[in-house]
């Protein structure tokens, strides 16, 4: 097997598409495999400009990535990407297989275009993306997006792996309006108001506008709003061009460096949370991890003491 | 402290709403305390009917549950709502602060509604859920409802953490139903279509009902599709009654223990997970951790080999 993950490897770094998506697969899968994959290929990743793209469903976030691909395209660069689901943890299944839309990209080789299925919980569908971001840029891609669907906390999370955070409301967009107002503000680096050629465009556009200027936002950075048709295109070069200005701020202001580094930092924890997680998957069959279990079943021990047993019995003395 | 924590534990018991929201705000932060109240508490747990309520923003849950709390109180039994929102992981302020809807239960005493804000993480929100429920069933509510914003994988689960669990949709909720037929489908134990005085309601309840025709179920039961008018309280009583029906089949079935069981696990997993990565974060300070990090960002270690290195440095010889 690590003479197969050498030649994907190697088949990767020569542009094979086929062994891409083989790879994809792998990282999506986790486990030892995707370790030595991500091994292998780390020295040639965090080349790519990551772009974040996440909204509720409804707002046209599909529709938008296609014309930012365009956009893209139309200035020679290659893009990679990857839209994650939210689907349902036990059949694993992704929600996004029609991307009909995305057609007139699929015969641009300069374009690669994935859907990824979750990984059970919330952790791992993060691990698995900053491993399948990796894949595409050593692969050459340029431009990595991620798009993820819905508001939920693991999908900002998602989201936010990526360098520039586009968030993408539509028209009378109440409910998430307020939510902006509370917090969800802070995540976006840019706010487009999409299906702006619906009714109340320009109103939802001041609304979070306002919003923003109450906000005290974490950095210098100022949010533009940006209204978009992305069905007919209009809006997207000035998208294209905001994401380009925030870029420069991020590299100006130092914070590329430091979000940067933030991001290992949260993916550490989450890999350290993932392998003790495993660790008390694998030893689930063993008969005094079962009378644990049993006895918080039976409501004789509350979770927490037996947690503390677990990481006892997983890890030894280090376990606190 | 602990002699306080005695005294909290004491006076929930005794019925004192006040302590009963300074547990909800300890177990909400988590730590040493929370476990300290979960271990003095976990005894007078596991008594109450558990329902979640999921499903997008704008489909009016709260009213659901406004409703839904009416439809119990009628009853007569006493009812705790926790209503867990999506947040900023920078500010961590809960969204559903104006619940003014739910003013006219402010004065029953046999209402309590809390909105709980996120811990950060996915899967910390998700462990401060469970210990809410205690305190509520603690304090003596016999039903605790779980409301959740959105669809995302985190909210699933925490929706999850209930015994029934249901799904609202409005009419016309085109990617819902996409979604749905693709996995959501098995999440839902009811699905409510509300609003259902708008045009398009019996359309969207005939595309769920086919929808689940289709769909390769986990268990014998066959969720039912309701038409609600939230705000009349239009078809209520069916969606209790509903609940009620659930409720007997798990107990008839034998399945009402055997999901406490598989949550019982899922809890184990989350808090083992969770204290690897307090473990991690108590020991950033460390120069050899910091260390270890700057060798990820600079590139020259990848984050597989950086984290096995953690488990090491955490756990001593048990972190595999």
């Amino acid at each position: 097997m690590e003479a197969n993950l050498e030649t994907i490897s190697n088949e990767i770094l020569a542009g094979n598409r086929r062994a891409l998506a083989r790879a994809l697969t792998i990282v999506e899968d986790g486990g030892p495999e995707a370790s030595s994959l991500v091994r292998r290929l780390f020295p040639y990743s965090g080349r790519a400009q990551l772009i974040g793209v996440t909204g509720s469903p409804g707002v046209g976030k599909s529709t938008l990535v296609d014309a930012l691909i365009a956009e893209i395209r139309r200035g020679g660069l290659k893009v990679g990407v990857l839209a994650v689901d939210p689907t349902s943890p036990f059949t694993g299944g992704a929600i996004l297989g029609d991307r009909i839309r995305m057609q007139e990209h699929t015969l641009d080789r300069n374009v690669f275009i994935r859907s990824m299925a979750n990984r059970g919980h919330a952790g791992g569908t993060a691990l698995a993306t900053y491993d399948a971001v990796r894949m595409l840029e050593a692969f050459g891609y340029e431009v990595v997006i991620i798009e993820t669907v819905g508001v939920g906390q693991s999908e900002l999370a998602i989201a936010q792996t990526a360098d520039t955070t586009i968030l993408v409301l539509m028209p009378g967009s109440g409910d998430e309006i307020q939510a902006i107002k509370s917090g969800i503000m802070e995540i976006g680096d840019i706010f487009v108001v999409n299906k702006g050629d619906l009714p109340g465009a320009s109103k939802t556009a001041s609304e979070v506008m306002h919003s923003l200027e109450l906000a005290k936002l974490p950095t210098a950075w100022k949010p533009p709003v940006l209204i978009t048709v992305a069905e007919t295109g209009e809006g997207m070069p000035e998208v294209w061009a905001a994401i380009g200005e925030h870029r420069k701020f991020l590299e100006a202001s130092g914070l590329l460096v430091e979000r940067r580094k933030a991001k290992v930092q949260a993916e550490l924890e989450e890999l350290v949370a993932d392998m003790a997680r495993s660790n008390l998957k694998a030893s689930l069959a063993h008969s005094h991890i079962q009378d644990l279990l049993a006895l918080v079943v039976g409501r004789e021990l509350d979770p927490h003491s037996a947690a503390e047993g677990l990481m006892q019995e997983l890890f030894g003395n280090g376990g606190r």
